[in-house]
């Protein structure tokens, strides 16, 4: 893997040489709590490169590897050779480059993993486990990581994060508001609240959310998926919640609440400075068979039809029209057909001394790919002001994803770079090595910091 | 701002020396009637350049900026302050570029607006308008405009065009279709006919349209929003109507008279000899509060979900089975992912000798920048027929927008010229300069003369 | 015509020339069964190149051509210099290479026909058509064709296939079904079965169908045209049935037994190892006029809607519930904004032992050509995996269209070589080798012997 890989003019290595040694912050994963609580030390290579990570299961299953060396029952030894034998198939996908770059990026191998040398990068890279420290925290400061934020359900125990200095949760709104008898009980647990009415549900859901700010969580994330469907207050929610609690209330009418309970949470967030992440367009429900075998996030989503306009935009206006108005919302999509869509919104909406109230977020999941994020940071750029872009996120459960902020920045660096040198961008190199300063590292930094403390006002 | 900005082979540049001489065909925009008509003298930087275009608003917004300094109370002097300091923001951005592009090309001045020198700027600019006689007769002639189409609605007094050698009215017909108790008093008044039935309601239209066609408008344009549906004449617009007059018409009855009148006034536009150009996918509520504060068209639009495909299709189909048949019809989207069904729908109908009967139209609105340019132009080749295309139109309110049809033209001129030199095309040299001469320039003029009068019969 | 048109790079090139030497194997096409069982000689160029070829049509109704010189009565020499004149405007689209590449694979003439080359042309054409024996057979070998499947109905005669070594039906499976009387009269006069039940129905489907495999077919294909819906099973189905075939079986309840006829054809072709096509996305009415001129396949279709991904994710996953799970599945889009969903459907089923279960077909009919060729290889890539995919087929009713292949390798070849040469793929050059033998020829070749035989299983 040459250094200079995806850096096509010199005015883009030269950008790269900035970006590369910027800290990286990560705003949104689904890193393991347990393993960040115990600052786990990884022993086995299988465990901690390919088992956490579904983008190479679902790779393997195109591949036609069984499933028992996916999610099954095969020794991790057999699963790793498995996916060894994989890698050379997958030219022109990300885990190819991925996957050589992640062995490079912690056990400093070389070479493009295969059939011929799994056995030696195995052992290889055990023995290196076993010689080093591997753990949580050497991983995170490997790779530069100045903050992190792994994603937790309202009702989960983020205490490991009270005193983490890197770490803080991002709060996974789903089952807030797709509300669960489970959920409520959980709730109810956490807070010593009866969650008797609408009004007792909003205080402890409050009570959590001041919490989650104190352990210094400042990002929320709610899936709309393929399919949603914004109803707008119709007054009949209090009647809703009561029939939910007594176990009445059918799937439509509980779609009805889920979007006043998505309102009240945007609220929540404005107040609380919390940065809204809307993650977009993922159709979920594919092949029954491997969501029994390898669970509900087992790597076999698809990709939704292009989001239901009418609903975002009287959603963000419903939010833009309470107390607090809207907080700063990144609009994630899936469906890359849909990039115009969301990235024009960032001018759809404002509030007086925030900038980028509204951005497009990076490209996302199977959108992390060099074309997918170029089109994005096409989109970004001309519908919207990429300067304003809060850069890139893993959304991974590896800690080896980190490398995909190397990834980005290449691209991101080569984006510019190759404009710069074809005179597209009319300014001078100063501006954008700027701009690539905001993109990888500032604007994240704002976020964290919340709506109030934008640049605008500094 | 290079002078080679876009052009990055020597082919490029070479179609770009012969493009920059050739006339300026702007077949639609919004510029002020009351600005034409008395030939306005502008003597205020900001009025001329910030005031009236609300792309440079959204772009305030989205970086921040309190909408005081937008369309509130704040003096212009500050308000262009504003937008100066807001332009290194936008890197990227088609703004950036246009920007720099309307300075030089009204005031000569060659550099980017910034806070640093927005003080310098607004002096001179203001120096330079009270100097010279700038005014809108100055401005047409500096930008080599030939022929240019402000927009007007049926019941307009347009006779500041009766003898204009250099603008004509463009009918926006969507009041017509979306039928007002105001709109049908404006007309009654203006054509002393009571508009008791449809009959005498087309009566009333007609006479209006033949008073534009006689002021030289040859354009149409209508607005088919996201949510678009076209519903089938079922025999009952006549009640309809009457039940519209008489103020008790249903939203969703009323959409069925729409489609009725839309089938009307295309007969009719193919019986005058007029383009009827489809503006396609707006979501154009949003923001409320932007809503109030700046106006319905205050650069704040979304773009919606994708054209209903099969209400475009039975909408054409309609009129194709009309007296006239279909008139010239040109396809504008919003949303850039629909590029591929709307160049298709060129080959979808056709009449004897009418070449480029229905076209794709050029990058729209916020589409209007290099990337969805390029997109545009990849499809309009692939799917239909380039030669055939119409060529550019700014849709702009503001008289220093014309800058954007050499800014279409680098792009135009590059995307010929690189493919050129890639082997790509297998054509000669000057059959681009040729197709070149077409889409810039030549194409607009046959449209201008309807199409009856296009190339394959002359 | 230059002879490293469109390879832009040494890799390119080079990769190019080991591509152009492969057998071609076109696994779906619509020529004509008459020509084949005839091995039909040409005498007229104007039947040869123009007559079976609506593309042509489709460019010349753009250009203004009449319809009488189209599908009319004007005489084939006629039509034949209308298509010349046209084909000098085509800059850009597909048709204008194809063009010049058609006449020079056949007739080794090496110029752009135009106006002044007409009947120069067609007066050598058809005297080298004479001189020559130019035929079915002769065609198939210039072209190095090594198996091609022209398609054919269920209850067509395909005994000419039986002994041919190169050719073998592939099933258009689309009035299975939409079933109307007129096709249960077919089936019941070919089978000798009474389909008085659902039973019956699929007894005598099921003895067709072994039939087409005997006679080498392994491929099917149905069209989801826009506006598909899916609809499960509800157990209502033998009463639709009876219905039907009484005839008084509503259009709406006709689309739910469709949905029960698409899953039992979908278990036979698990069953019998064929590959299952599926081309989304046409919106196949559009001019009631060119219908009634041109026939239903007259080259007016337009792209519809993006596909209805909770339909087409349910109709999977139904087939994956059967008893031989999913056939092997090709996904062919007409809408290019629906790649992206398309690609990432790859991921979401799987079957052990099977590599490509479901891949994303070739960029196809309007889509046949660079722009959407590359978008659909760029999909594919990082979406899915590029080494599985079945490679290029032309889908065309003219056996010139053979020449798309060339075309399509071209691309392939630009776009591998392109990026290996910035560095973008960290793969060897030996590996590029590999991937262009599997996608130009090894897959397609797998695929004709099903599901199961695939690469990982030899």
């Amino acid at each position: 893997m040459n250094n200079n890989f995806f850096l096509n003019t010199e005015t883009s290595e030269k950008l790269y040489k900035y970006a590369c040694g910027l800290p990286i912050i990560d705003y949104h994963n689904h890193l393991s709590p347990e393993d960040i609580a115990e600052n786990k030390r990884y022993l086995d290579v299988y465990d901690l490169w390919i088992k956490p990570d579904p983008y190479k299961h679902r790779a393997m299953r195109m591949c036609g590897v069984a499933e028992e060396y996916i999610t099954g029952c095969k020794p991790g030894r057999e699963k790793f050779f498995k996916w060894c034998e994989t890698v050379p198939k997958l030219i022109g996908n990300p885990l190819y480059v991925w996957s050589i770059a992640e062995l490079k990026a912690v056990f400093n191998i070389d070479e493009m993993p295969a059939a011929g040398n799994a056995e030696r990068i195995y052992n290889y890279c055990n023995e290196y486990l076993k010689k080093n420290n591997v753990c949580v925290n050497t991983l995170l400061e490997k790779f530069n990581v100045e903050y992190a934020c792994p994603c937790a359900s309202l009702t989960d125990d983020i205490s490991m994060y009270e005193t983490h200095s890197k770490l803080a949760p991002s709060l996974r709104g789903d089952d807030i508001v797709n509300i669960s008898a489970e959920f409520l009980n959980k709730l109810e647990k956490e807070t010593n609240i009866h969650t008797d009415d609408l009004d007792s549900f909003k205080r402890a859901v409050r009570l959590r959310l001041e919490y989650f700010h104190k352990c210094g969580c400042r990002f929320s994330d709610h899936a709309l998926d393929n399919g949603f469907v914004f109803y707008e207050d119709d007054g009949k929610n209090e009647e809703r919640f009561y029939a939910l609690k007594n176990g009445f209330l059918s799937d439509s009418e509980k779609e009805k609440l889920s979007s006043y309970i998505l309102v009240f949470l945007g609220g929540e967030y404005a107040r609380l400075d919390f940065t809204m992440q809307l993650h977009i367009g993922a159709q979920r429900y594919t092949s029954s068979v491997l969501r029994e075998v390898a669970g509900p996030a087992g790597g076999f989503a698809g990709i939704g039809n292009s989001v239901n306009v009418k609903s975002l935009t009287t959603f963000l206006d419903a939010l833009d029209c309470t107390e607090y108005r809207l907080p700063k919302t990144i609009l994630f999509t899936l469906n890359p057909a849909d990039n115009a869509i969301m990235s024009v919104l960032a001018g759809s909406y404002s509030r007086d001394g925030v900038s980028g109230l509204i951005t497009q977020g990076p490209a996302w999941w199977w959108c992390d790919n060099k074309y997918a994020i170029a089109e994005m940071l096409e989109n970004t750029s001309v519908f919207g002001v990429l300067s304003n872009f809060v850069g890139m996120t893993t959304d991974s459960r590896s800690f080896l994803s980190f490398v995909r902020h190397d990834y980005f920045r290449r691209i991101l660096c080569d984006f510019l770079g190759s404009k710069y040198e074809r005179n597209e961008l009319c300014c001078a190199y100063e501006d954008l090595e700027r701009l690539v300063y905001k993109v990888c590292y500032e604007n994240a930094g704002l976020a964290i910091q919340g709506g109030k403390a934008d640049e605008s006002q500094r």
